[in-house]
């Protein structure tokens, strides 16, 4: 049996990664955005998220500038949903000896603004050759009170960020080399905005019972949420935003514009929980954050999500993003 | 230019990464074994190494445990450099689709066997499909006083522990095949202790001004220390530990035994400074950590080391290893 037999889940199920760990040990240990270690005065959060060459991105894709600002950006978008604050990093840069320095400088130069961007440092790291290019970054950040993915209670509504999809269309669009029609489009792929500030006001304020980053696609985010949670839910189709470049963006392409919503994948949008009484707290961060969050669904009892258009089931089949089952760029 | 014309070293002074940042920030940052952050009531050492299937191993070499055991023991010996305490760690782990699902099984059995000798847990990471496997880990230590590399002072002892050499033996013997004839020495490579116990004495007691683990080579990692402390030092060759059967493996194999010993890399020993009031403290130490350690040289003004031996230069060329400019396994 090999790892595109089991999945990337299965793999995960397997090996025992998916349970939180027990006490003593982290509160949250693999199985939410981010570990929290108990430090004094608060939790440390930590997490590694990898962008490897050929799988997640192709160098004439875009600048090297781009690459090392979204490298620390999907890590930033982790600590975002436990409503925590980024600290400090390692990065391990693998790359073969044939590659240009001046494409690792730019590199830098990206990574360095994301930096002062997220009010984080790097610390550390390791080098070494590979035949693809891997950045893999480790992200150490802060909270007085992180917010789980398992707090969902029925009742509770379910908000998304921004425009789940975008980034999936920007993909869509780079591998089939028409990257010049919709730029904004692109640029929401090739240099994702976590919701850095929305994610932590949500947290200080308790307004948020449950909280993930998008980034396997948001039905498959939503039921990491749920099972977490032991609850079900209801999603809205017509409720989920979708962008007029969106929209055009999938006719031109013929493809399904809920299928890249749905479960497009490196959106990094929070999708979370709040009981109703927040809803106008909600908008104010929200308005607060510069970020428009849109309320899709609600929590239910069950264990699954129930997709509804007018109120009526809605049944087109979605699924998340598996690393070892689909293809790579 | 390419990588491999700067090689690893250039490409860190190129990015300015070689120079601990200034405060405020962390008190060491790139350019110590680990970063340590102050925290309350001591400091948080952070730290990261990958092994690239192809570069570090290959998969046919060993079983997967010891794999799985070196990820975290290479980490673990950046800690004990430091003097410290590990804690917790992310593994991001990059594998092809065809990779057997038994192979990462048996390499998380190693891995957790190497949790319980070290006393740290894994509190997430990051699983990604690649070509060639790659475990890219982030450990987390804590102590009181980190122990750095910019200690040394003119008249201090230098110091290495344990057999520095015997990991490039056995690298060599699973490179020409001949595994089977000295099976302790490619253990040591394939399986390595990090002197964990030593390095926490070593730091609590304050007994070391200045320590470093030994993963590039003896000589190139004292250079670190040395240019870090601005001193240099005197090497007494036959001084060096060389262990029986070290010297029998590089008569077979027409092998300079010094060039293993000096520039082999991957020894995962201490190489620290003490003054010479405690010698005796430091023989101590060694026996309770049941680990020899060996008095090699000292401390001088300067800012290179010297090779003597019986007290006359000592004249043989060796450097130590860089990713970017040797030949991998």
């Amino acid at each position: 049996m090999n790892l595109s037999e089991v999945g990337e889940f299965g793999l995960l199920r397997r090996l025992g990664l998916l349970e939180a760990s027990p006490p003593p040990g982290p509160v949250v240990g693999p199985g939410d955005d981010t570990a929290a270690l108990p430090l004094e005065g608060g939790f440390l959060l930590c997490t590694a998220d990898a962008l490897v060459e050929g799988v997640h991105f192709r160098r004439g894709w875009g600048r090297p500038e781009d690459l090392g600002f979204k490298t620390l950006a999907v890590n930033v978008s982790d600590v975002a949903a436990m409503g925590g604050t980024p600290w400090a990093f390692t990065l391990t840069l693998s790359a073969p000896p044939a590659l240009p320095v001046a494409w690792i400088e730019g590199l830098y130069r990206g990574l360095r603004e994301a930096c002062r961007t997220f009010g984080c440092q790097m610390v550390g790291g390791d080098t070494t050759s590979a035949r693809d290019v891997t950045l893999s970054l480790a992200l150490l950040g802060r909270t007085d009170r992180p917010v789980l993915r398992r707090g969902a209670r029925p009742g509770d509504d379910v908000y998304v960020s921004g425009a789940p999809g975008e980034s999936a269309a920007g993909l869509a669009l780079l591998r089939c080399g028409r990257s010049g029609r919709f730029p904004e489009l692109v640029r929401r792929h090739l240099r994702p905005e976590p919701r850095l500030e929305l994610g932590r006001s949500l947290g200080e304020t308790g307004a948020a019972t449950a909280m993930i980053d998008v980034s396997d696609g948001l039905l498959q985010d939503l039921g990491h949420l749920l099972r977490a949670s032991r609850v079900g839910a209801e999603l809205w189709v017509e409720r989920i935003p979708l962008t007029t470049r969106l929209q055009q963006a999938a006719r031109e392409l013929g493809h399904g514009v809920l299928d890249w919503v749905l479960a497009g994948g490196e959106d990094y949008e929070l999708l979370f929980t709040c009981p109703p009484p927040a809803r106008r707290q909600v908008q104010t961060l929200a308005r607060a954050a510069a970020v428009p969050v849109w309320r899709i669904g609600c929590i239910v009892e069950g264990s699954s999500a129930h997709l509804l258009h007018r109120g009526r089931p809605w049944g087109e089949s979605v699924a998340g993003y598996d690393h070892f089952r689909k293809p790579g760029p």
